[in-house]
């Protein structure tokens, strides 16, 4: 049955006209493989890595057991027990989290992209150089299950650069810092040309220069699947590719910044300017302001399901690019790659 | 800039030929909306639903403040700490998971649907009758942040039927049970006829019919959102309408069942009979066996990044559709729809 699957529900979708012919993301299991993930995972929640948030687990959640049934249901002589289900394991989602010296990171589990990547940086942070790029490499983060996780064959030959989301070059104040920024948990497929490698890189550089009026500046990061317009039929649709074979890591449409620059005053509750910007995962002209790129906050937060910023008072923001100028400082890539190449190494994959 | 940014994202789209002109969820919204926003997702937080559980907030995760770095970073003499950003709230993603009489759900705050739905049935819940859908009516869930929240205005005249995970035929023992299942934290965007009114119809009433094998039946159900080969360019795509305008519902290309049947010995350590099912959201002919959508349940896993029975050994669980004779029973559609209108009105939104 596995194998013709596929085959089925195309079938069924050519006879219906449906546009629906699934690739699952692996309908070739044997029954041993599945054993093997499942004892995987169960390690997994038993040992979580250094920092990891532990995976919520049924019992923390619902007390209630098959031979106990819960006292609300009881009092209401329910006939069934929803909850007994997670005897069997509770479903999730967990989001991996990683709490790493450079970053802290949440995966999503379905996407194989992170959610979320926090960093921060600071003058001293920036002046430091005790990191190089060239010593470290890319590699797949064994924190998440490898069921649920990016490989590097994914990102091979797909067309996309590994995008950093916390950038290399933010931490090269050690070469642990450095080597963490280069997880596949820190990763997104990224157009390289006119994105990646250019106008994402000058919106990074001028992440790392508001640290010249600002002493603080705290950065999250992440990929977003935004639903455009199709206008054949007026209707919107969300259209993403899915890399690796079989398909595993998507490629976000977009991808944001929630930045929250502090000033002296902001750790004792004074004001702090937030700017959140969100951009396309493809080719952008230089020219463009990256004003033309700002949204508010609740507009990531819609289009992300997370939220930022919900402990600071309306009356502690200010609005960054009112505060300071936003603007980008346009460094050819040739140019960059001379300056990397003294930090070391290539942005290239 | 709130209003110009849409405009603008299409035009830089148009300038470069990528196809990312972005509809973001929405850009409209005025500070005094956050606000007001913002303030409802505190309440949540200090007031959870009963039965839901408590979001992960940042200091169960981190214990670390701005003002207090963190052990690990301290003795390492890092510059920086990122975990200090929550200080100002924890991103998420939160689950929004409710614990009612007829069912569990778990809500994605981002595609605004259940990611699953857990309920039970037995042979004496399904012969009780104390509940009738005529007097039940679909309804927002206010437990969901408004912002995140799926919206009848939404479904209105989006062509999609208002889809139950957990069906209201499964829950007729109390009006409440039947209430329960009128969430839209319960409803997907459904394909109506030939799927919802239809197969699918078809489907659960087997999930039904196994109450006559079985005592017990647990079912987890929720929505995929899969890729296909596009076969212009031969790489993997997920595509999915949203609807609701602004966007904010997704329709999943695909929806799961997980069953677990239990006899006499399985609480007690003895066999589970499990079966999982993947469907097309499209119409489907009454002919096709439903064995031909019969997956592994490691591929309803891989594709939802959820996991089901982790903590089911693997010598426990036996294939439903070896342990007994997976077909459907084909109603039409008329006559259900008179079975309905005696156990009370219409499937129809």
């Amino acid at each position: 049955m596995s194998k013709s699957t596929l085959a089925v529900i195309a079938a069924v979708s050519a006879a219906t006209g449906a546009a629906v012919t699934a690739a699952m993301y692996s309908l070739r299991s044997s029954d041993k493989k599945t054993t093997e993930i499942i004892t995987t995972s169960t390690k997994t929640l038993i040992k979580p890595p250094v920092g990891a948030a532990a995976p919520v687990s049924a019992s923390q959640v619902f007390s209630s057991t098959r031979t106990a049934v819960p006292a609300a249901a009881a009092a209401l002589n329910a006939p069934v027990n929803p909850a007994g289900l997670f005897e069997y394991g509770f479903p999730g989602p967990v989001s991996d989290i990683a709490s790493r010296q450079a970053l802290i990171s949440s995966f999503d589990r379905r996407l194989r992209n992170p959610q979320w990547v926090v960093e921060h940086i600071t003058p001293a942070s920036l002046a430091a150089r005790d990191g190089d790029r060239k010593n470290s490499a890319f590699r797949e983060d064994d924190m998440v299950p490898d069921k649920f996780r990016a490989k590097l064959k994914d990102y091979f030959r797909s067309g996309y650069d590994r995008g950093h989301q916390v950038p290399a070059a933010d931490c090269k104040w050690s070469q642990q810092a450095m080597d963490d920024t280069f997880y596949l948990t820190n990763m997104c497929p990224q157009v390289g040309e006119g994105f990646n490698r250019d106008y994402w890189a000058h919106f990074e550089d001028f992440c790392r220069r508001l640290t010249n009026t600002y002493p603080s500046v705290r950065i999250v990061t992440g990929p977003l699947y935004l639903p455009r317009r199709d206008p054949q039929d007026n209707k919107f649709y969300v259209r993403y590719e899915v890399i690796g074979n079989p398909p595993n890591v998507a490629v976000p449409t977009h991808f944001y910044k929630v930045i929250f620059a502090e000033d002296a005053k902001s750790a004792a509750g004074g004001p702090v300017a937030i700017g959140a910007f969100v951009l396309p995962n493809a080719p952008i002209p230089n020219e463009k302001p990256i004003t033309d790129f700002e949204v508010p906050v609740e507009a990531v937060e819609r289009a992300s399901g997370l939220e930022f910023a919900t402990k600071l008072p309306v009356q502690r923001r200010k609005r960054l690019c009112a505060d300071t100028t936003c603007s980008l400082v346009i460094k050819e890539y040739a140019d960059r790659q001379k300056a990397f190449a003294k930090g070391g190494g290539s942005r290239l994959n």
